[in-house]
């Protein structure tokens, strides 16, 4: 045991870390990472080691700000340092390491440890990339998402509540701007929470945004929810699983998304805010999460299992694509062509997609029989029923709910790529859309994206128009072209695609 | 591009890393790993961006102490940042992770970017992840080890030198003592650096520094070679494999040591110091490092191989692992045991092991014909010209070359631990004897440890001291106690492991 005065450092870590002179690391033979105990009159905390040579003094141990809710001290004070051992759940995620399978109680551990920072990045590092190589069985995943739940708040909203999810990688992809009013209108109460964009140009939350806020309390959905059937919020001020935001923050550098955590990840929010029935729109093809479909299906129906076993029932839609849905890619351009398709125009593709998912719920919930839900969805479109339940939407959560398309600011720079040939269009690549509205600006400029003016087995002539560039300044529209020339966005039948040089 | 004012904060994160104020990171859309450019005048970076709301206001951006060396800036200086791509690095990471091949070009990139702080501690942890899960066939491994090599520094010490290693493992390894000075009496030049104990009771530094100091410079090193024609040293601040070292501290909480990383990482150091020739001991037995033959055989012969495209000739010895070499472990106790050897006295076990390796490197450089190696190196130490040749070396690192065994301090806190039966001694737990002296001191404590009055095959009576632990306080002492009650540190035959009541 040796004694070190406090000095209090205002920064966050995301670890329960402090911080050591190197002299006296040295002398306790203390590396960065190791784990020491701390003592002062009755509070004890288990610390992560760091370890600098000019931000404390030899005899200062810094404690950064992390740890002051769980130890409080001020500057100055006596801290007692042992050395100590990590937490049991390393010792767990060393057995999943080494291929073993983890109890109930061994992954609940983990997670807590997660969300009050006992384990340090690497540790969970560790944790998730075992995950990714080693795997999970069922009972695994079932307990890893009870603990997520478990660890964070949940919501009752006393009632029946619905949900419509998306595992993601097709580019806009704007449905739950059609899904959540039809559904809402058929009488289901369903409150949608979604993700702003990490790294596609537009999320769902980022599209809304355009139409009206989307940062709310728990107590003011819990009434938006009962005023209204439905809304359309961003869900990640709300704190409903801090365990799998931690894991999502520390995957994204690692580059890995492990099936068994993004069944654990997504099935948690669900079961955090009381889902009982929910439709998994899975869309599938060359440049989307899942290119084919048997992992499609094996996907799904690892779903509809964790769903059963956490009493939530899952239809899964294996969806198109290939391709872009509808004709847009970027927050204001998709939030347009929502609003259009809401008031009875819009592109054929996205509201065949949004009516048949629609419609997979309100068969599950009895509000029409089998077989004849996507019509049933498609007269609530029609009828206007569903425009005027999204008007509802959109005033309650304090947006303009007289909103027409044309009033929707889209990006002033305009460029429009012509096609190089005469020819049907075979292929459009995802990740090329995706980059091109990226670079115009999307999804921090509002109004930047894509409008494509084709599609696949359009017939287009050559200096036909196929892809519009929008952007807020000359320079952004320049690197949105720029990368619309690298790239084969579209391909068109009978292109050169290669010259031989040489004859 | 956003302008921010640069604020001075003095951590090292060993990141190239910057902090932004949460407001500003979410407008920019920057999460906590993400890369940002930083340009000031002419000068430009690329930073990992790390997020606080206390640490640095709006419009501020905290530099942290590792980025000022490649980007000297003032507190209050204005800084331009724009949003950036990781370094190609990170997709040569993301290939290995996906059981891709890496090229030499593609190794030597990830290495370049570890030691100069490119890549963040999670993206190292990728790659060693994958190098565990995935793997590397030998071509990598090479591309490896001389990346390290061509990123630290290098000695040449204009001679040829020789080499000893061990893969280490086996508790009261002091061989190195007896090794050194017995090669260097035969006229070879060896000039070894060890390590420290991270998570056993003793490094061979720990013990050697009980004879003499053991940091030195590489100039102090080349003259010690010159003069004395060996030494040991602490090879810890001579900064030969910077990546090494960094890799090491990722390894440590990922508790993984994956076998191309281990190969590259002891060859690179041999290879910067420019060894010709290297014997390698293999401990080999249950609780050892390596458990079994094949393993160790194939173990070996990657190193031979290894050793081979390196232009450094290497031979193996697989050694008995499975107890304790001598009868002590804990530095104090162990620089005793290693000069009562020297001396012509000191255990059996201790002397065949120096020797037949030893032997091994005098036959590699031809100063034996083959098969007469350890006889010659014994008569080294029976002459007592391997003694006189320590002594020189202990004089040349500045410690007292007339030191006596019994001059050597060691904990005055005592206790024995009894035989409870009548026996012959099955086996001796090597974790066991490692917990025990760590408990008690070792290696803080120089004079901490264990000594050993059986060993496996000795008979043993009821009440026969089996165990001495050696302490320096009383409260050590007791811990080292209690292990020694709850582990079963000696297995004797005839005891009863286990009583089953209800008769």
């Amino acid at each position: 045991m040796t004694n070190f005065n406090a000095k209090l450092i205002k920064i966050k870590t995301g670890e329960k870390s402090i911080i050591l002179n190197e002299t006296d690391a040295d002398e306790l033979m203390l590396h960065i990472h190791d784990r020491v105990s701390l003592k002062k009159d009755l509070q004890q905390i288990i610390a992560i080691v760091d370890v600098s040579d000019s931000m404390v003094k030899s005899g200062e141990i810094g404690i950064y700000e992390d740890l002051l809710p769980f130890f409080p001290v001020s500057d100055g004070d006596t801290i007692e340092l042992s050395v100590t051992t990590p937490p049991p759940s390393v010792a767990f995620i060393r057995k999943k390491m080494h291929g073993g399978t983890l109890t109930k109680e061994e992954l609940h551990r983990i997670v807590k440890d997660t969300v009050n920072h006992s384990l340090g990045e690497l540790e969970i590092a560790a944790f998730l990339m075992a995950e990714h190589y080693v795997g999970m069985n069922m009972d695994e995943v079932e307990y890893l998402t009870r603990a997520i739940v478990e660890t964070g708040r949940t919501i009752d909203f006393g009632e029946t509540v619905v949900d419509k999810h998306s595992i993601g990688g097709v580019p806009g992809n704007k449905v739950t701007l059609l899904i959540v009013p039809i559904v809402a209108a058929a009488g289901l109460k369903i409150p949608k929470t979604s993700s702003r964009a990490i790294t596609s140009p537009s999320g769902t939350a980022d599209t809304m945004e355009v139409l009206a806020p989307v940062t709310f309390s728990l107590d003011e959905l819990r009434r938006m929810l009962i005023e209204v059937g439905g809304y359309i919020v961003w869900g990640g001020s709300l704190n409903l699983a801090p365990a799998d935001d931690i894991f999502i923050r520390v995957e994204h550098p690692l580059s890995i998304d492990p099936k068994a955590q993004m069944l654990a990840s997504i099935m948690a929010k669900k079961l955090s805010v009381g889902i009982s029935t929910m439709v998994l729109d899975i869309p599938t093809g060359k440049g989307a999460k899942v290119e084919d479909f048997d992992t499609a299906r094996a996907l799904g129906n690892d779903f509809i299992e964790l769903g059963r076993r956490l009493g939530i029932k899952v239809s899964c839609g294996i969806t198109y694509g290939n391709q872009p849905v509808g004709h847009t890619v970027g927050p204001a351009l998709e939030a347009r062509e929502a609003l259009q398709a809401l008031m009875g125009g819009g592109p054929n593709s996205l509201i065949e997609k949004s009516t048949s998912l629609a419609g997979m719920l309100l068969e599950m919930n009895g509000v029409t029989p089998k077989g004849q839900g996507q019509a049933f969805a498609k007269e609530l479109l029609r009828s206007g029923k569903a425009f005027k339940k999204m008007q509802e939407i959109i005033e309650k959560q304090g947006g303009n709910p007289d909103v027409k398309p044309d009033d929707i600011h889209v990006g002033k720079m305009r460029y429009v790529v012509p096609s190089p040939i005469d020819g049907y269009v075979s292929s459009i690549s995802n990740s090329a859309i995706n980059a091109i509205a990226k670079a115009a600006g999307a999804p921090i400029c509002k109004g930047a994206g894509v409008m494509l003016h084709a599609k696949i087995g359009y017939a287009v002539k050559k200096g036909d128009p196929i892809l519009e560039i929008f952007a807020e300044t000359e320079q952004k529209l320049k690197n949105a072209q720029m990368i619309a020339l690298q790239r084969s966005t579209f391909m068109i039948e009978g292109m050169l695609l290669e010259e031989l040089p040489g004859f």
